[in-house]
């Protein structure tokens, strides 16, 4: 790639989040968008308001942009909860490893790199035409003294990287910590689940529970909530839902068509009031529905699983902590989940089921990480113009045209690329969903490791090794030979990576500024229903899209930093754009689903010391190839010691993401000993898991509109 | 190698071991080889009437070997505990397998085998000239259908193997439950071991710990007993041992000579009564013994390490479970061993020490293993006949004859190798030891774990693929071509390992039974030193050191079934042997010294199922070799089924070997709730874990002998 291209591109992209941000700035103050752009705002009744039109609506204006700077964390931690704490502190933490890197990289080695002459294209006097390989470590000469440089960039930067990987997981886990002391008592903190629960004939599943644990924990145990089969619940309820929404706008909007012929397509018959249709409608549905709750509490639909809790945390803990059957496949336990989070739609309990549906799941998403590219290529192949021409002829006079077929060819392939990359978020929650994990966090949190892994592969390996994913198979059965085979190619690829910050980093922030798909998802629904407040869902943020994506960049930024330091800048810029755009988005439009206290953090540790290592053994394969046998040797300790930091962390800081401590445990459990609140908790956390599907709903015409809202929020999304 | 050649071998092997077994059966009958071959009789007080001479005392009789085949299991658990169980039915597992694997493989396998031509050189007329290649899968036609034979017996044994390793582990497991329920209260289940005790300053740790469980365990906790270093008084008390004991033997034999000059050597000065002399520096000694005792217990020489005894097995349990502290590497919990079983010469306490310790024997573990053959070859390499002849010149007339020198060649290097692998169960057990392991029994059974891989890597890699260590390891660093490499080199080893089986295997087999080396060691002991009964210590069985022997012959027969069946009836000769020599020892000679209750087992199963998908490794191999690549391609779902069948198991029995379950202890807890007797228990369980070193002896004369010995059978083995 040439300096020039890489200037357009840069220069094209530039233009485009200027032109997201004038968008945005003006957009955002109109109210007809503010269920797009602050929802948030909008459901706690903060920006109701709808204002009658003026000018200064139609002015872009940097006030947002100042709210978002002046967010303090205490205030973040209080309004989107400590996850949002941490993901933001993942943006922090890579803005301080580039400014580091950085600094290094463009004073220090960026000189060196373009004073060497072993690619003689250096044109000085048109800089702009020059290859972009001038700045990277492909031109330094071979065995070269000045090698030693890179060599001493590579241990300050790892240094670097692993004294603030230390002090992030400290601060995170005194976070951690402090939010467990400062947390009200929460009915997941005194409960626990238990799956594959052994059922004698007989007697119900609820009943066993209560044996097992009256006798084996007397003096703990405070009720259990069996789990029951209520898919077919959910159905019911979706349908009256939506039932009972069209009613409501049928009511509201007198000027509405309220009759319909019943039969013919409404041709022809006798018109019937669509009110009084619907309203009978949805009385049979109620019907139907109370009496599928009542068959389904007393009838035999009990999944082998309880939520069983506990009248203290302590209690629950050991309870968790221990094996509890002498058959270690019954009576397996598990911390519950936030009433608010638990995945009511998957609740597998036999033990063998879950044990082979993960191992499909595995088996399902290697393969798909693995073979991912394959069905692309394929699709990518079939769009080559003469295919265009045959499927489409009525596009051949344009195809002719060289600017249109020059987009076409250079744009499609991308195109589909990026379009079947966007569905693999969602593929990988669902897989997760199917892996047997109990609630919404579990699902993002494996959903956001396989998707960072597919990332590495699918985008990392796959441009740097091109060949079939089965040739990439064999490089890494061949491990001795990896760190020669990733010398040669993943510099050869420094320039496509710089452009792939700038185009797809630098866009993804902007759009996710904009929420392009939620705006025109608003626009187009927007003259079919009518606004609704009460019915608004405000979004959560998918940690398991963001988070991969930018550990990914941080990938990038630590495997190039040596190779190609002119990657840094341009990384500086996408994560300075994350954190203004996250934060102004968190503020407006996510509201926490759920509250891990910084489980996340974990994920983000293993993968930038995956990236360390990776970084160590690039350079023992680029020294060899730069013939500078003594500087690979003796990068060598340096990701055994690094791993070795990994391991004492795993060991220093590891458990306290995994449980809580005894002493956390019972020091929390003694202040609330004294608290008169606590009577009343105990009383709600009986019927805190009771399953949303089963709790009784009435939509019927006969209650009054503010009673019927109640129902609708109580039920979590299915 | 020649069948008349592993004939000789065979014919030799057998006379050897006829010749133990008669020798065996003359000499254990003899008195003065009591101590050797049955020394715990003799301590049990069975067998200590010295009868007079009598014919029948130098006639072999087989009256031991009926008393060891009617050997029932229940008379083996109550006498020798649940690891001797475990330990005979690993022999018995392997009869099972080897008779199962031998129909097939005699009776099936080898007439295919024989009746291939690839290899031309059949002489059916003199079988005995025959290479033995001809009976190994190498002799069979490349592409021939009758490999499809062979196909079928890796399955079924394979599925047999499986089948049976699946009710073993169900057995042992409920004979572990079984065990646990049935055995009486025991210290160890109610104590737990807390390591890295933070010590607030001006506190001792005892009263840290004291603090600490009184708060969060107010309820279970019992009390502490801190660890000491105590090293120095243990070299003290061993002295004072030595000294006491040479005391009474120069009082019990009065023909001693009990003067000594007491300078130069005993030449000149006056005259010293020996008696009152050791006396006077016995006393010395004790006085000495009892300040660095009371400096030891008071005086801050204190471990932060200490157990922990609980009034529960449930309370004891519950505190292990758990982590303790916010800080994961304080209070590092772990269950205490017996009290006989603690390892008190290592009691390294810091978190960091340990762990640093741990990473520093796993490094040198596996530099031994890797490793290992290289001195062993320069040293054999030093051997070679000119060598010798310049060493030690006076050989050269003796070495130009060619039986000698064909002896010394031939035999040297072996016998080399032999003494340097006699060395290693040692060194794993030295280097496990140094790993912060706190028991006998966990270190013997990290060694076993040790000692088994270093086995497996240095005799069955080192002889398959007979390069540098180097070369072998680059093997395994191209996983793709382990099969292709086994299956060349794994058949042309056939013959060797035929034959190590009948060397190596019998004959350690009947060495065991004539107990060579402990003989020899009496033999030469005898003149000096007099018999003295109460100081006669009973050998454990170093299951580091069998254990590993009888899974590597497992390992040799599954590998080689179907590519050499003529080694299975030779390795049913070595488990028969096993069977009957081993249960003979354990009623004799050896006494448990812990009881694990059946923890050796997991290594058992895991070494098997290694075993196993080496042997579908090799087939994979062997059949692409043999240009039947079908065959081979439906060979390979089997090592997924294989390792899926042992995750399976890991879930489904590995936890019972790890720790016992709630329902377990709280109901052994009830059991023992009415029992009078657990008041005194209670008051010995919190001294049960006082350490040797420190309690009071007393050796000196003024006391009288019974009361000697007392404290010389209390203080354990250092």
């Amino acid at each position: 790639m040439l300096v020039s291209a890489l200037l357009t591109s840069v220069g094209i992209n530039s233009g485009l989040c200027v032109l997201f941000f004038t968008l945005y700035s003006i957009l955002r103050k109109q109210p007809s968008n503010y269920e797009v752009y602050v929802p948030r705002l909008v459901a706690e009744g903060k920006s109701k308001g709808k204002s009658y039109f003026n000018l200064e609506r139609l002015i872009p204006s940097p006030g947002w942009l100042k709210n978002a700077w002046k967010l303090s964390e205490e205030e973040l931690l209080s309004s989107s909860g400590l996850d949002a704490v941490v993901f933001m502190r993942v943006i922090t933490f890579s803005l301080k490893v580039f400014l580091f890197a950085g600094v290094i990289g463009i004073f220090v080695i960026l000189p060196v790199n373009c004073s060497g002459d072993q690619l003689d294209n250096l044109d000085l006097t048109n800089l702009s035409n020059n290859s972009l390989d001038v700045f990277t470590i492909s031109n330094v000469n071979n065995g070269s003294k000045n090698l030693w440089i890179h060599f001493s960039a590579i241990y300050a930067v790892t240094i670097f990287v692993c004294y603030l990987l230390y002090h992030e997981y400290k601060y995170i886990s005194s976070k951690r910590l402090a939010y467990f002391y400062s947390s009200k008592p929460q009915p997941h903190q005194f409960t626990i689940l238990v799956r594959s629960v052994p059922v004698s004939s007989g007697s119900s599943v609820s009943e066993c529970v209560d044996g097992f644990f009256k006798e084996y924990y007397p003096s703990t145990y405070l009720s259990n909530m069996v789990v029951h089969r209520s898919n077919k619940l959910r159905n019911l309820i979706h349908d009256a839902k939506k039932l009972y929404r069209r009613l409501i706008y049928l009511r509201s909007d007198p000027t509405q068509r309220k009759y319909q012929r019943n039969c013919c397509f409404g041709l022809c018959g006798r018109k019937v009031d669509l009110v009084d249709h619907y309203g009978k409608q949805l009385e049979d549905l109620e019907e139907n529905l109370r009496l599928e709750q009542s068959g389904v509490s007393y009838a035999g639909q009990e999944v082998q699983a309880a939520f069983v809790s506990f009248k203290s945390r302590y209690g629950a803990a050991a309870a968790f902590h221990m094996r509890q059957s002498i058959n270690p496949t019954h009576w397996v336990t598990e911390e519950a989940p936030e009433p608010r989070d638990v995945y009511w739609a998957f609740f597998s309990a036999s033990f063998m089921r879950r044990w082979i549906s993960k191992l499909v799941v595995v088996v399902a998403c290697i393969l798909l990480t693995v073979l991912f590219l394959i069905p692309v290529v394929v699709v990518q192949g079939l769009t080559n113009l003469s295919q265009l021409e045959i499927w489409l002829p009525f596009l051949k006079s344009l195809l002719t045209i060289s600017i249109v077929s020059q987009v076409i060819t250079g744009y499609l392939p991308n195109l589909i690329l990026l379009l079947f990359l966007k569905t693999v978020p969602p593929i990988m929650e669902f897989l997760s969903s199917l892996q047997g994990y109990i609630s919404h966090s579990e699902i993002e949190k494996s959903a956001c490791n396989k998707v960072l892994w597919f990332t590495i592969w699918n985008i990392f390996f796959a441009s740097v090794f091109s060949g079939s994913a089965l040739s990439q198979i064999n490089i890494f059965l061949e491990p001795k030979n990896i760190p020669s085979k990733l010398a040669v190619a993943v510099p050869a690829q420094a320039s496509f990576f710089i452009a792939y910050v700038v185009t797809s980093g630098w866009t993804s922030a902007s759009s996710e500024l904009f929420r392009v798909i939620p705006l025109f998802c608003s626009l187009i629904k927007r003259p079919f229903t009518e606004s609704n407040d009460d019915e608004l869902e405000v979004p959560s943020i998918s940690y398991h899209k963001d988070i991969p994506r930018i550990l990914f960049f941080g990938l990038l930024g630590i495997t190039y930093f040596f190779l190609a330091p002119l990657i840094l800048p341009f990384l500086l810029v996408y994560f300075c754009l994350g954190y203004i755009i996250f934060r102004n988005q968190l503020i407006n439009v996510y509201a926490p689903r759920y509250e891990t206290a910084g489980k996340f953090w974990p994920i983000v540790h293993n993968s930038m010391i995956f990236s360390l290592v990776l970084m160590h053994a690039i350079a023992v394969g680029i020294f060899t190839l730069k013939k500078l046998p003594k500087a690979s040797t003796f990068v060598f300790p340096l990701p055994i010691l690094t791993l070795l930091f990994n391991e004492y962390c795993r060991k220093r800081f590891l458990p306290i993401f995994v449980a809580y401590s005894a002493e956390s445990l019972i020091k929390r459990d003694r202040q609330d000993e004294g608290d008169p609140a606590m009577a009343k908790f105990f009383q709600e956390l009986v019927t805190a898991y009771q399953d949303p599907a089963l709790m009784p709903i009435r939509y019927s015409p006969d209650t009054d509109t503010d009673s019927l809202h109640r129902p609708l929020l109580n039920s979590a999304p299915v």
